[in-house]
């Protein structure tokens, strides 16, 4: 099991693709030199193109002689370096990184500014009006617990279940920084960014923090806030009930 | 006068040079673009290549009839994304950002753990070995005040007196983070990146913290740590007495 940083800024997203670059194709090539295997890299998020993680899991098998304490370092060695492995452990055959997830966070931030800063540009998004940060909470409040997010949901996504649990939904305020934080047992595509943009929907005052029970109940994703830029969104924690 | 924020990862520093890519360069190319006119734009410090700065203080005469609150958002809309200007005011035609420097404050950040941090590549320097936060906030207290700095500046430096003050040298650390805080009247050619470089020495036990009064006493370069790289630096704040 490996715990993954990455700068999603240079790539199109977790998942290998045919001639663009991404984080498991990285990964894959990076084992690749030093087991010598061709290995099948199973990661707990697909995240989109640009989203970034402090702590995305992964699995792979291998037969490597490499001690499980040099495994990180030496796949650090041969990734770039907006890619790194923080973490490597021994974990069953069984384990699988994306099927065993108990809960997974994201991170949603926004920089609440008249001006767009230089030094954040690429991990967070910049919003020019004041937000109502206590609308905002009330109707946070509403998504946490069991619902079906069919409302929440993009086109794209090929999950028939739409029903999904929400721990917590925090939202954090310092200086001109404000931070969501999401927590839940899995996520439908898109869902994380469609729930921020709902919730800055009502934090401009386009929608009242009741309505997120309308839209909640109605399921009609054209009810819903849009999709906030990949950029601001990073998956800080992946939680597994054993291991 | 204007306070930028800029990622100086792709610069190659702050001042205009021949063929090169600078934030002067570019501010100096936004500006004529807005106004028509070709101007000379004075700094407060001459950041080195790959430095930071979260407030970098600068100052131009213009005759433009732009309004003093729309130059700003004038000259961001012609910037690169990795150089912004948070604020413009009017100062008094003989403001000089430079000459009447009463303090500047850099941050030099550390990471100080055993695996790098894609997310923070460009901002800290990695520091595998633990190091002894309490002898560095030792030997930075031998740092303060007024002094010959002789030994803690690069040969290139044009500058005969090397008597400065120091206001304060603060070190913080926060899980695996370590920020430098330098407050000063003015530094030297690479100065803060010596003093940092010196105490990373004591933090490893290469030296001790007692070590530090007797460079300051020899004036010798050769007996002071490295100059860390530029990466970690970051010109944070600029203060003027008047204005």
């Amino acid at each position: 099991m490996l715990v993954i940083e990455y700068d999603g800024t240079n790539y199109s997203g977790w998942q290998i693709q045919k001639n663009k670059k991404s984080i498991q194709g990285e990964l894959t090539k990076a084992i690749k030199k030093i087991t010598g295997e061709n290995t099948v890299i199973i990661g707990a998020s697909r995240t989109d193109a640009r989203v970034h993680a402090t702590s995305q899991v992964a699995n792979f098998k291998t037969s490597t002689k490499i001690p499980i304490n040099k495994i990180a370092h030496a796949i650090n060695a041969n990734l770039p370096d907006d890619i790194t492995v923080k973490k490597a452990i021994e974990v069953p055959l069984e384990f699988n990184a994306m099927k065993n997830v108990s809960s997974k966070t994201y991170c949603y931030s926004i920089l609440n500014s008249e001006f767009p800063s230089a030094l954040r540009r690429n991990y967070y998004y910049l919003i020019r009006t004041p937000l109502n940060i206590n609308a905002m909470r009330r109707a946070a409040k509403v998504l946490i617990g069991r619902h079906d997010f069919g409302g929440f949901v993009t086109e794209a996504s090929t999950k028939r279940n739409t029903i999904r649990t929400i721990f917590a939904l925090n939202i954090k305020k310092r200086g001109d920084e404000i931070k969501i934080y999401v927590k839940g047992d899995g996520f439908l595509y898109k869902m994380v960014r469609c729930i921020v943009g709902t919730l800055v929907w009502v934090g401009k005052g386009k929608i009242k923090s009741g309505d997120v029970k309308y839209i909640l109940r109605k399921k009609d994703r054209r009810l819903a806030g849009p999709n906030l830029p990949a950029k601001g969104l990073c998956l800080i924690d992946v939680k597994y009930e054993r291991y």
